[in-house]
């Protein structure tokens, strides 16, 4: 429970997160900061915030809980930009999809990691973005991920994990860099997949009609290359060495594939899709 | 409209077509051949099939419509056999998702390809198999692309394009190397990619955890890797060159993404993505 709450940019993820605490009863008076206040002026006709704020100390004053839920590129600016007006009583949280460079953007912007700085990831999201797209169930049955430091206050990670959970989430404690590894497997590396490959056949000369006899599983194939090109950019410039390590086994490996086709050895290639096939059957269960 | 109608390899592609044909009345009586009794069995008693044959001589005696319906690694052999039993009258086509090799298949089998045979391709499909995956609905509004050659009998062609056109499809025509190149751009390496990724990551010490925290974007994007490993090799073997030289194509365009990534270039990922995510958007109208 947060008697009040401040949402730091107010998109899909941090709306839709004040929507599932209203919904729950879990806060008391909601505050949206946000540069763009048109965004700002809708959240609040949209019933997701109580209050807008423009002026960042304003919106910080009085909060009991702070969401940082500005896009990752962002966070290092804002962190600096609230650290003068964050006393030592308020916990801060953040949802971004990297959590070792928003440590390192929090040790910086405070001196030292402050002891109710509590890193967090919801694994959750949509290719949309923006208050309009955010809705209450978003984190329903989903993960979020937490990532406390050896000093980061149970008290505080004990608060931020009762309002997640209020959301509907399930949340789990990790290690940062271990976080960091398994997202760039799990998220980071399929976007910059999907997005070079749609950007290799925009490219070719035939693109109209190579688009045009694309089917279902292309469309599955490709739907994340939708998503806010500058959110991933920002993730990919913020999680550089995880999502390199785990691209280099990836053309290791798909270097293999290619080379299996070539030489036409079908026992290889029925032997990698087979285990892959595998693998993604229990993944769905 | 087809009086006797024969599939061969009656499975989710050949038994779509039955069922599609039936429901649009289409087609007089449908013969299923097939290797495997119980599959012909259960497409009886669903309905998608009046007849099993498992001797191939009588499945064809007195079909004017023949669909070659098995995986495409089986289709050489079977034109092979299927080749002293087809009169000059009959109308052969086929529904395999790479059209030279099958091209070169049925010059192998009957010394050059018949006049009245007529490549195809439906584009359609789910990740699942078999005839109790079929359904009459499969191909509404999907394209089939029909890749006839200069000396193929226009009557021919026109019976299979109104086949396809009762079962709910837009038929088009098209070059049978350009119906590989644009397959293999937007099928065939989108396979190999999907099914590469998911072997990476179940090769992982992490793996459990790995899947265990993917979400929703990676749950679309590895979902073909769930299709048939042996349907998928062979498509791989017999389209070898095309898929090659696509690959080749996003290899490069991956690895210099990966440079950007490495010397953090912010501008050309976003550049990248951001062109990407537009011929994603233009694709989904």
């Amino acid at each position: 429970m947060a008697q009040r709450l401040c949402i730091i940019g107010v998109g899909l993820i941090g709306g839709s997160l004040a929507r599932a605490l209203k919904v729950a009863g879990a806060v008391g008076e909601v505050i949206g900061y946000g540069r763009d206040a048109a965004q700002l002026q809708l959240a609040v006709e949209l019933g997701v915030i109580d209050r807008a704020e423009t002026d960042l100390a304003a919106a910080l004053k009085g909060a009991d809980v702070v969401v940082l839920a500005t896009p990752v590129g962002a966070m290092e600016g804002m962190l600096c930009a609230m650290a003068p007006h964050i006393d030592s009583d308020t916990i801060v949280t953040d949802v971004g999809s990297t959590k070792g460079s928003v440590v390192a953007a929090a040790a910086r912007a405070f001196g030292s990691v402050p002891v109710r700085f509590v890193p967090g990831h919801p694994i959750a999201g949509t290719e949309r973005s923006g208050v309009a797209a955010s809705f209450a169930e978003l984190y329903h049955k989903r993960r979020v991920i937490l990532t406390p430091l050896a000093h980061t206050d149970p008290a505080a990670v004990a608060v931020v994990r009762s309002l997640w959970q209020a959301a509907g989430a399930e949340v789990v404690e990790m290690e940062v860099q271990h976080h960091d590894e398994v997202l760039a497997a799990t998220s980071h590396l399929p976007h910059v997949l999907a997005y070079t490959l749609v950007d290799t056949l925009a490219r070719m000369d035939e693109h109209t009609e190579i688009f045009r006899f694309a089917a279902g599983g292309f469309r599955d194939f490709t739907r994340i290359a939708s998503s806010d090109p500058r959110m991933w950019h920002d993730i990919c410039l913020a999680n550089r060495e995880a999502i390199l390590k785990v691209l280099d086994r990836y053309a290791a490996d798909l270097a293999a594939v290619r080379g299996a086709i070539e030489r036409g050895d079908g026992a290889a290639l029925l032997h990698t899709f087979g285990r892959a096939k595998k693998a993604r059957d229990e993944f769905k269960q």
